[in-house]
């Protein structure tokens, strides 16, 4: 599918948290949380997430025309009704914009950037900017010390619009597969109609997040795999071939698999969750725009987007940036 | 884009309750119920979201290949991680398969509809099984007796392939706005960031409906008749040429809107909302699956799912059944 991205935006929330800081809070040392979780450090937001979405989809238009779609692809919503794609549009300043929200938590960039690159493809829309925003820190459970220690705060935001003719950018694959049977390895079980806050089965605990790092990890390694090499085959392609690999940032561990499992060399895969933890569905299209600011990716660069999020589903998208 | 429906399925769940049974619970008459609201019953589940959806998804597919890919368009999720689809899927026996959900509340199934229309258009997938699934009943605040006495609950389902070149079945037609100024309009402010239950700020009423209907109607009304021009327009057709108008069942005086105000016959609007309330974003699904049923709606007739959503959104797809 013949696109490309003209624009991407940023919000790091200035406040940084140190692994020193939450060592207390879970009752681990620093040191553990380093070698666990592999985030030394992270942002906190003293804003919601449809400010820290609207800083970086202001960014990501900069000049330009406002987009003819506005998509938000977050983890956690603002709140249950309307969803955070209308706030985004707030903050920004417009109004009459269609909008709408895709969810596969920490997948839910990777399928928004496909399903944007079809909606491009049946000229549906021309212009379309979605925004990852999330605030993971808001809902961690410090009872849960792997899980407290891997969430930070982020945002980030891409324009898409079609290439030419002329122009080699394009979206040359997405793969997908949701497997129901690890629906219960990573939940925030309350927020909606299960364990409702009138429901007096509702805990506390329902309402934070909640993950079997372990049982994750299994599975992820295995699909993540399998669905790596589908794709090289699918497209005829080396690891080599790759430029850069973006993988969602679930934890330290998880992007280092790229690496120790994966075959990849250290210099192909990107990593931010030392710096900023695992942000949800921001974590990639994060990990997108600093790469972009340091310069590392170059146009016409080959680029893996690659990852796992609750349901528990494992996703790619190989896109020619 | 060249797609046909190829199955829908529905869920009525078996208990009643009448406009007579919540009377005293708002403090209102049946009558002020009827009139206001429209809602003479509607049908209030046992069981939850997933459940309900997934039967509708099974009687869509019938003896069918399994899907490729599971949308889910409602508006209210299961829970806030992972995304309902994955429960769908779990609840029909499936494994494997790409799943996320949609959301933009009651607009959730046109938007999904026509998502899914750019993916098979695109040749992402081939074989979309699209299932809406809503129990309002859940977040009524039976201090606010107007949207109280409105919600109901339902699941409906369809299945959406490609159409080949000899059949006319396609959709033709779709167009969005959102208006962020009217976000604050129908608001269930619990359940994300902004209101989390860890939050002193929270309060019960956060995690309830909440709407300011005579607003919403006022912005709908202007931006549907906005939208309807439009799209007769665009498809060089006049209000005769739609076999049927399936709007959003809003409110009894919404639907009723499409013949007082946007000049339809009678015979040609759907209306569902008397019998079964407004079931968020399965009401449009809900009331083609009943049509259906009923051998109202034949092949090829020109059909135009139609409505508002919070967010405030207005939305359409035209559609050759």
């Amino acid at each position: 599918m013949k696109v490309k991205i003209n624009g991407t935006g940023l919000y790091l929330p200035p406040k940084i948290e140190k692994a020193e800081d939450i060592a207390n809070l879970i009752g681990k040392s620093p040191d553990w949380i380093h070698q666990k979780s592999g985030v030394f450090e992270r942002r906190i937001s003293e804003i919601d997430v449809d400010k820290m979405g609207a800083i970086a989809g202001k960014k990501a238009i900069g000049d330009g025309q406002p987009p003819d779609l506005i998509i938000n692809a977050s983890g956690v919503p603002k709140q249950t009704i309307p969803d955070t794609s209308t706030f985004f549009q707030k903050e920004m300043g417009y109004e009459g914009i269609p909008s709408f929200s895709i969810h596969c938590t920490c997948l839910s960039f990777i399928v928004a950037f496909h399903t944007a690159s079809s909606l491009i493809s049946s000229n549906s829309y021309k212009r379309i900017l979605i925004i990852s925003s999330d605030r993971g820190s808001i809902g961690r459970n410090f009872n849960e010390p792997e899980s407290a220690s891997l969430f930070g705060d982020g945002a980030a935001a891409i324009l898409l619009e079609p290439s030419s003719v002329q122009e080699n950018n394009e979206l040359l694959y997405h793969s997908m597969n949701t497997f129901p049977s690890g629906s219960s390895y990573t939940e925030v079980r309350g927020g909606g109609t299960m364990r409702h806050p009138q429901n007096p089965k509702t805990k506390l605990e329902d309402n934070l997040f909640s993950m079997d790092g372990p049982a994750v990890y299994k599975i992820a390694r295995k699909q993540i795999y399998k669905i790596l090499l589908k794709t090289l085959r699918a497209n005829s392609i080396t690891k080599e071939d790759i430029d850069w690999v973006i993988p969602h940032q679930a934890s330290g561990k998880a992007v280092e698999a790229y690496v120790s499992a994966g075959g990849f060399k250290k210099r192909q895969v990107l990593e931010t969750i030392s710096k900023f933890g695992n942000c949800v569905a921001a974590s990639v299209p994060m990990t997108l725009a600093i790469a972009l600011e340091e310069k590392k990716i170059k146009r016409d660069d080959l680029v893996l987007l690659i990852g796992t999020g609750a349901g528990l589903s494992a996703g790619c998208t190989l896109l020619r940036y």
